[in-house]
């Protein structure tokens, strides 16, 4: 009988990473996690140290964005649980993050309050234990006998799930031998399929409810994001040709320039979609954030239940009646036997204020493609506005770009962004963790030149996201990645108190606490380890960045126009000066 | 019937925060919280928005090590998650901070995922339930009839048990009137007297142990230094006359004077003092951290139960046997009834190594206010080295100074220091935390201007430490803080991968994974928002720093001579290059 070749318990682990897709594992390296790392480079892992768990955190769930999963590492101890709340996040919104605890083993706790809250051997279940509410399962590697069949089982629930999972892992078993057969097959890691008479059922209902319907209409979210999942969407849209409005966490599932795209929802951007939305007898709401045994995070403002067709990720709704299909399994079936004849099309257009309407006028009877130009062509200030700028963005921006914006004036702003298709937004929309999104965008651009795709990384923060994680920019620096970073900030025409800064949007800017460290932005590159790159026509170099200052509309479309700015790699750090008490006009509504 | 005055719940919590002697609340602002902080100026309570909540949550730590008790402010949802590892070490080292969470009324959370893992109810249950792990007590102010009860009750077991408290504050409470009556009385935050009769037993229990023994001696750990028993635990040990050592965590506890101080006891600190100890038939404990309901954190290796008597916060232990009596009663009464002539008192004399002495080798017979000359007057070598520093340290450091060291090589060097009589050590000795040193050196800072202590506050970090948490730079540089900072690194020499870096010593930094950004640290100061200050005699400016780099044993006498360096107030920025490789000798002995 021929011996099955073994591999070490280590390596079984990262190679199935490798195997579902993740080719860098972020993290923060302590001191239990030395021998764990050390076979990362055998399965063909590159580490990326973060400065904290934060930055790691934020930037795994960009990469994940991007990837269709990630992982995350940490010692155990004070550095996991500094874990917890960027694991919130992903938790929240359906994004499948591995989040692996390097532990001690058994005898080095022996008589050591290293690392851990008390010394005794019930830390690190304590420490599983407030895990179980940011993730979906959890494991202590501890067996060899099934550390193999554990990996496989939470890497599958990981990513048919879609949500984060908690493994530890401690350094005595990093060696242990298991067989290494099951390698050999990569991990199913695909729903599996629905059962057809469920799912029959499932489209007989929804069709029926559907044809009945004298305005019916699409609502797209988050989770049509995530799991490759948004061409299945996209064809659903495109055949049923339903006005079709995206939620924030769903903005960029779909193509914006489709003739049906009806603008982004949410409850600030009222007015005439509020009412189309509102008088809807029939909302298809697809890919809503939340799980079969939770209330759903995030059910859109002034939808009924009754008149709503619910997908979420693993189970349909029509109405009260629940359906275990997976979405993409049933919304294929739909796009195949969807009768358009008997669907009744009201078209919406988009409506959008004009630069100096006032707020909640509407401007209809556009196209969503055509709206960018016409507006700008109208604005005659000479400094930058949100008005502005997020519409300007919709020209400036190429498919395959990446756009990440902070929570705060920026999310909000981004509503009014018409994106080129293939274009991807990444928001914190449920958590809104200030600090996210600069991290993110490095995890994001890491991910996108490891799948070679084209198209720019672009971030949009403020100086409190800026503050909050600007470790992430010697890590952008240090791995040489190409990210567009824009920081916004109202400091030239006053104090950094105002509308711009994240979070920040209502008031708190304007009190005593709302103030913060006068940073001098533009010198953050340099100071964690950037080198200059002046003038153009130079080699590519390592750790290189140009920075900028635009305080016109005029300097940005400059800018944004410069061969070098579009093309060159590394990184842009731009700041951009905006008027004291500017902010995006949902904000602005969000405050009367 | 005079009708009883009335204030806000808001302003009854701040002015109770006040009363204990919190005078600053370090947090993060998010949105719940514009109106709670709206009441902090009208109870005198100045705001410390800070970066990041680890930046917050250390800030209070080191905050609470000099005013005794502090407060943190974070707003609910993925923020109050982020202060969760923040919060392990106060837990773990019985430091009282209370953690206010501003959280949303009922009605805001209606329909809304905003802040939230998921849009129930059940949200801000989840979150006090995490925070079970690292709070003593929680409480959600939801009640006007019993808010001001409860925020007393809460604020006495804070105080009382010296371990975080975590508090709801929802907005819809804020406003409420409660009864003012209560607030002319300050809390009683004392411990209650002890029992007499079960004193009076202990006490008997211990002197018949203590009197039997032929080589009794005191180690003195981390809870001496907690809730101003500094000075009964110093009196006993200066009239029992025993030998007398610390534990890091201990460290600075007692006058490293006093002709029986007689060193810090570490694992790795061996020789001639691990076998004082571990020959010792009666080891007086006093401060080991943990409470009665769990094993003690960190028991000090090599000791035996039977052989110890151990005090805790609020027990103390004679072999197996537990007396339910607080620390300061129980050693102030045997301070007093000790009978000396009983006591058999064998002398001990710390051992140092020399300079180029092999590790592990001793020097025994000097006292330890003598050392630090001797060793010194023998190096030749022109580098800084850690076997240098940390004893010529003891000859630059006054009375009153706080020294802060991060975790890893400053923390263990910083063993070899003598303290002058006075100084206070700061270390995160059990979590160990990475980025730790910097924001809680600035919350001590902040607490010894408030307290108008004479002395400096100096903090040692590596490179690791630095980028963890360098927002604290910005902070202190806002805040006008008096801190002289020292960067250790090995760059110049080298890569920055070496011994010095924070929590690498072993070899983590030897590897891919050790290395990390290569920061310009001397641009940090001016990035986060100071003004450089060049040239003596300048006058006192806002955001004041001064950069210096140190290459050679020579360049620090100098500098530390420096009258500027010395008396000029704002922030010193040190880089301190020391070769690779180069790492105290404990750290050393940790890697053979």
């Amino acid at each position: 009988m021929a011996t099955e070749s073994k591999v070490t318990v280590a390596h079984y682990l990262f190679t199935r990473l490798r195997q579902v897709g993740i080719k860098s594992l972020h993290g923060v390296a302590g001191e239990y996690d030395i021998e764990a790392l050390e076979y990362l480079e055998g399965a063909g892992l590159k580490w990326v140290g973060c400065a904290n768990e934060l930055n790691a955190g934020y930037a795994a769930d960009g990469y994940a964005r991007v990837k269709g999963i990630s992982a995350l590492f940490t010692p155990s101890g004070a550095s996991s649980l500094a874990a917890l709340s960027p694991l919130a996040g992903p938790f929240a919104e359906n994004i499948p993050v591995v989040h692996i605890v390097s532990c001690p083993s058994p005898s080095q706790l022996d008589g050591q309050a290293h690392h851990a809250l008390k010394n005794d051997n019930s830390n690190l279940g304590l420490f599983a234990d407030m895990h179980k509410r940011v993730t979906i399962a959890q494991t202590h590697l501890n067996d060899t006998a099934t550390a193999a069949a554990d990996i496989d089982r939470l890497l599958q629930t990981c990513y048919q799930r879609s949500r984060p999972i908690y493994l530890a892992l401690p350094t005595s078993i990093l060696a242990a031998e298991v067989i290494a057969t099951p390698l050999a097959t990569p991990l199913s890691i695909l729903p599996q399929p629905n059962t057809p008479e469920i799912e029959a059922t499932a489209s007989a209902a929804i069709l029926f409810q559907l044809y009945q319907a004298t305005r019916p209409c699409i609502l797209v979210d988050g989770g049509a994001l995530r799991r490759k999942i948004t061409p299945v969407v996209e064809k659903f849209v495109r055949e049923s040709k339903l006005p079709t409005f995206v939620t924030a966490a769903g903005k960029s599932a779909i193509d914006e320039s489709l003739a049906n795209f009806a603008g982004v929802y949410t409850a600030e951007n009222g007015g005439a979609m509020r009412d189309f939305i509102g008088g809807s007898d029939c909302v298809i709401w697809i890919g809503g954030l939340g799980d079969a045994s939770n209330a759903p995070a995030g059910f859109p403002k002034g939808l009924s239940t009754l008149r709503t067709i619910a997908f979420h990720d693993s189970y349909a709704e029509v109405g009260y009646a629940r359906y275990t299909v997976h979405m993409r399994g049933i919304l294929n079936r739909l796009s195949s036997v969807i009768d358009l004849s008997r669907v009744k099309t009201t078209p919406f257009r988009p409506s959008y204020p004009r630069s100096g309407d006032s707020p909640g006028s509407d401007y209809s009877g556009l196209t969503a493609g055509d709206f960018a130009k016409l507006s700008l062509s109208k604005h005659s200030d000479i400094t930058i506005t949100h008005a502005w700028l997020w519409r300007k963005l919709s020209e400036w921006l190429q498919p395959g770009d990446i756009l990440l914006t902070e929570c705060g004036a920026a999310f909000k702003g981004v509503s009014e962004t018409v994106l080129p298709n293939g274009c991807l937004a990444i928001s914190q929309t449920l958590c809104k963790s200030c600090g996210y999104a600069l991290p993110a965008a490095q995890g994001a651009a890491l991910a996108a030149r490891e799948q070679g795709r084209l198209g720019r990384t672009v971030v949009f923060v403020g100086e409190r996201g800026l503050q909050a994680t600007a470790q992430a920019v010697g890590t952008m620096l240090q791995h040489n990645l190409d990210v567009t970073v824009f920081v916004i900030t109202d400091r030239i025409f006053g104090t950094n108190k105002g509308y711009v800064t994240d979070e920040t949007e209502k008031s708190v800017a304007r009190k005593p606490w709302g103030d913060m460290p006068k940073w001098h932005n533009g010198n953050v590159p340099a100071a964690m380890g950037g080198k200059t790159m002046l003038g153009r026509g130079q080699e590519r170099r390592e750790r290189a960045f140009r920075t900028y200052g635009v305080m016109t509309k005029e300097e940005v479309e400059r800018l944004w126009g410069e061969k070098e700015f579009k093309e060159a790699g590394g990184m842009n750090f731009v700041e951009m000066y905006m008027p004291k008490d500017e902010a995006p006009r949902a904000a602005k509504l969000a405050c009367r």
